[in-house]
């Protein structure tokens, strides 16, 4: 979590508008993919670079351009120039410890998101940022590149022409990204939901040290995915609500569908995090109680042996005048009142429901 | 609870509006019932598919289909396409892991509620998606079909025409089915104050492992009720003030009666989720509470026998001069003694209250 | 508190307006009383039962009219249709588990409030429904009927013409029913406010399962309240702020009145709640101390007098070849050092702060 | 606390606008302080009773009149008459149990706040009602004179005529009396801040019964403040943005001070609040640390004493044929197994970290 | 936190606009420090003092005048007067102990917010109050003076007349100067996430008085920051939408980045919280998790050495017929039986899963 912070915190004293990448993933290539379609035809191409920008005055066609890697700065600030985004805005798809946020600058929408994915290896849940620029006949789209290309399943469906992607404009396309996105969540709150079942059963058959660092690990995921599907409410109802032109009533029924699921979302993940809190008040109580039994176990052998060891000690006594060592019934003597001491403590055990 | 997101996580990556249904029951015959009624007559049948579409034109009655089972995706499609729903409106339909909502789409209303049922084997609350579809004319609703039809009663009342259902539109209709679903609610909350009341006495009697386990649980259902009760607040007031040309003012009166239903049913929710919050404080309390009376004990027991052990164990030492072993009395002395510390012991122990 | 769903689960299927008395009171006879008053006179009568309507078209006077037992439902029945009250305010009236709740019925205005009183056999507080319907020139009142009639004092200021309210109208008349019923409120506060001194005391001085007992209870209690008086807020506020033409300027001031004395009372109810929640917090910090008090006493015995018993096992064995015991001191020397050891776990513990 | 209520408890039954002073000093005499002021000139003078009313029509001075003492109900009622208050007001000024609230009768402004102050003796925080009554000219303050007359300092100022006070209208004086009265909630939360402090640092060198008393105390009176801090806020906020003619912009500015200055004290309070629960975690947490610390002296000395006294009583057993009891080193050897295994107990223990 | 008190209480009973200066640096010289700059120019002095004031009536230049050190009232009263300060604005510079606050005064725009800083040497987070002054050509920064100039980056990029800063007017240098001190927060808040991961690790591996004692630390810190950004929210949220004349729809877009920048702290914060609330959960559930431990080993330990430290005081006893003592196998037999006893009670306890 306090990575995030580090990028912020490394650019304190910079004017604003430096362009300075602060995400992890700083080698390997930049790739830019582009692809153009309409309802009747798909261009698709990787891009070397931006040498040249593109003229949207004359096309039909809605253009997508998603650039994969954002540590190359000399190049974001060419596809910043070419598109005429604010310096504000560059600067934001390059600090990778964005809050998901929506604003409207006249000419097109800026919206930052965030994709999770479940790293098993640290058996946490990370986020990659991924910026989404939207106008009238281009959407731009903004990925850190750990994870593989997330929209690809977006791309087969423009290629095969599956729903109605390729009859609708730029605008169904980034509710396509963003249903994808959020979509994506769900395949992560039921890993999560699996987690939490598991730890429930354990919780009821064995509560152990192990399930206490478990339920700390989740409770930690689950404070994590709240900072970032959490503000996705307000970005994705600005985005409906929003009186920007670019969005056409049409899509605007599908963004309501989004905001619907991310609605979902939070409500399955506040009802985690209510388990989990209950969770650790059953493990606090089941402490208490099984040290009860612990506790239990102790007090009636001591409360057995101590008076019956104490009787053995009297008549291990050296007295010279000690009439009862004597005694030819002295020793059975001895042992029947032992038993009958040590049977008349467990009835009273007994009979406060210890045993 | 993890179900619920399965059905969404299995659906990432596919277009909006595909038919996929997520439930859980997967067979049995899907039956179609068809009810036409005005306030003089009605006609009732079972319809064994969707062949062809109704022509509402010129009719005055009002019409009721409703549909138990929702596997048969083909089908839906055809009722689909005959009352012109919106494909995310099906998709929603088919999609029974939906929050409950309500959409105004200009020629209908589409409303999801939650059904709840107490499943006794399993000794939890089950629930089941009802998808009510609103229009002038018609009403159209879907169930999953697990627990026979939710909505015999008012098929009932319909037939005998008792109160004013025959009378008035279908905005009443809906109302009716509305309110038999949240008067439902009663029953289960009604049964989960039982199984409180029960498990209060037993926390007060006698706190145990079990009682733990209840109170979790029913944190649980506690939990899983509020997920389905809150979000029908919102859905019963957009309708009741809601806009829509189908709804008559008589009728928003009863929408009313049923909001304010709504709230009793949460507040109640919202009582029984405190009441289970405070039996755990007092369950850990008691169990800290009984700790201390074990402990007690223990030390009671300690704190007397190990003292006279120890004296015991001293007389019992072979040393050659030791010229109490040789008094006469010494024996008696020593028991005299003992008795003393015991009883010395005994008194402190009472003067701190411990006895 | 179960009592009070079981009204609303009995009716579950039934057709709304069904009237179902739902409250436990089913026998006794039902009082209606009738009083008739203006500035200068005042008429008073038992009605043997409602046979004819009244008709207030040519009345200067305020009549108020008051049915104590709502068990007769053709009684009530009747009065709805004389009064021409909407059935689902008839309903209402009888299912005696309502929501404290107003509504404005053009025609009339509907407040239904509950009246509290502590129930000494049982030690809870119990509450009662009242139903208040407004009109013009008319107040009707219906009570359960358990506790006496709440509105004596009413018509005590009635007759003996005190105050202000012969000389107001039927709206004045219902804020004086109101502002009883509040006020009354303050009573069962105090009360409660002196049982959480009582135990608050008692858990300074000597908590224990009783005192443990006894939060839980007031808890209860104070839920209890909750439901009942939070509400009623929002009644009085719709009250006072309703654009109704039965409501004159001047008695909304003293509504405005009403109104802060119920913000009053959620106030003190809150500070009630956190103390006791502040309470349970603090006992078992208490029982907390009170183990480690116990556990340092058993730990400072079993610290003393097991290294001594040892010591005397040591010198009890009989090796043939334990030169000590032959020693003339050895017996005297074996005490020193007993006593030496004893006293220098005594110094331990007291550096150590745990004597 | 339960004080509050008792006045309103005891009014329970009578017709509103009932003069009954509800507060405790019932007896001493009551004391009316005047001064009237302009920037030029200050008339001060003691008020044997309030035998005529005053007449402000033709006067260009601020009269101030300042009521000490609320026992003398005649004297009230008179005052009440003379200024033309609403029996509600007067009620409310003798009610010295009041919500601090804020009310706008056209003629007049009322508020009441109420003045805190520490008693030392039950070391407590205790409040005392103030009632400022604000016209065009004139302003009427009423106090119950528990502690003196807490405007003296206002009263100072106005005679040296420091600042600008005297230059001011009727409403900057009411500002002076409410800002006096909230900076002395500055001295009383400063106070406040001092005892947590010295207990924040107890609870870390010495937690013990009294630490544990002291953080109730202190809830208590943080909850004590709460009640009267809290609904300053609106007060202060009603009063600045209240489109009153009495009050001009030039005031209003200042009054917008005094709103700061309470959200200040509400925001430090509310930080003591969480402090507070902050240090009862912690409590509970150090005691449970200590309890380990405690339990692992027991089990250490258990653990190494327990075989070894074993040992020593089996070679104390007397059965005639032990081989070792005869062996020349049995003795010596028997030793060294012991210290053996209490040394490997030891280094055990240290291996854990429990020593 | 208690010192921000002392400020304000040591004023009570002063007239308002009373120049105290409550901060804590008393001594040192007091700095001025003038720039004067266009896009073309730049012009920066030291001033020995204010004798005289500034006239911005022909200036076409942005005027930044900072005043290090708040304790020289004189001086303070001469500045107030050059620029029109109100009497309250110049008190409110000098306490400071103010609340994050915008206020907008016609002529110019007011205020304060608080600059953090670590200090290591209490190893607690620390704060300094910033008064900003904006107007059309100038802006007025005072600061306490404790941690060198806070704004050395601004003056160089100033200097250095980098990225637009030189190119805009004041209402973009205070844009900056509020940048700045966010930007600053980023850095306090990363260093607090440093030091919970740490705990946190500690946490995990070996929980013990000093980890208690660090996360109390951090909660103070957490509360401390708590009140210092979250009103900060308030501030930009103002600034930004307010309609002030001096800030430029240019600057607006800025001020909403650093509006974005406040909300995300607040977020990490309220991160930062919930993760130190969880930690002490699963402290205190660690702690009771080693206690069951601790008290296994010593129920083990007494559970097997207690029967058969028994049965040895049996052998140990003097009767004089006790026939196992003569038998020739007596001793081993009796050794044979304690090792069985001994291995069952260690079997036992394996089955109960306590090894």
């Amino acid at each position: 979590m306090q990575k995030n912070m580090r990028g912020r915190a490394k650019k304190a004293g910079l004017p604003p508008g430096s362009l300075v990448h602060t995400g992890e993933r700083k080698k390997g290539e930049v790739s830019i993919s582009l692809i153009e379609y309409d309802a009747s035809s798909l261009f698709e191409s990787q891009l070397p670079g931006m040498d040249a920008c593109f003229s949207f005055l004359d096309k039909q066609t809605v253009t997508w351009l998603n650039v994969d890697g954002l540590h190359d700065a000399d190049l974001m600030s060419r596809i910043g120039s070419c598109f005429g985004l604010h310096p504000l805005v560059l600067e934001d798809v390059l600090s990778t410890d964005q809050r998901p946020k929506y604003e409207d600058f006249d000419d097109y929408l800026y919206i930052v998101v965030r994709m999770l994915r479940y790293d098993s290896d640290v058996m946490k849940v990370k986020a990659e940022q991924i910026s989404v620029i939207l106008s009238q006949k281009y959407v731009l789209t903004f990925q850190e590149g750990f994870a593989g290309d997330v929209f690809d399943s977006v791309r087969a469906r423009l290629r095969e022409d599956k729903g109605r992607i390729r009859k609708m404009g730029a605008d169904y396309l980034a509710y396509t990204l963003l249903d994808t996105i959020v979509d994506n969540y769900f395949v992560i709150l039921e890993q999560m939901g699996e987690r939490i079942e598991l730890l429930e059963n354990e919780l009821i058959a064995n509560p152990n040290r192990k399930t206490l660092r478990m339920i700390h690990a989740l409770r930690g995921d689950a404070l994590f995915l709240r900072r970032t599907i959490w503000p996705l409410r307000e970005v994705v109802n600005s985005f409906t609500r929003g009186d920007s032109p670019f969005i056409t009533d049409a899509t605007k029924v599908y963004l309501k569908d989004v905001y619907d699921h991310t609605i979902h979302a939070i409500d399955t993940l506040e009802t985690y995090r209510e388990m989990l809190a209950g969770m650790l008040d059953i493990y606090l109580s089941s402490m208490s109680n099984r040290l009860n039994e612990v506790m239990k176990v102790l007090t009636i052998i001591a409360t057995i042996f101590m008076p019956l060891t104490f009787l053995a000690g009297v008549y291990g006594m050296n007295f010279e005048h000690m009439p009862e060592l004597k005694w030819e019934w002295g020793y059975p003597a001895i042992w029947m009142i032992m038993i009958v001491i040590g049977l008349a403590m467990l009835a009273a055990f007994k009979r406060r429901k210890w045993l």
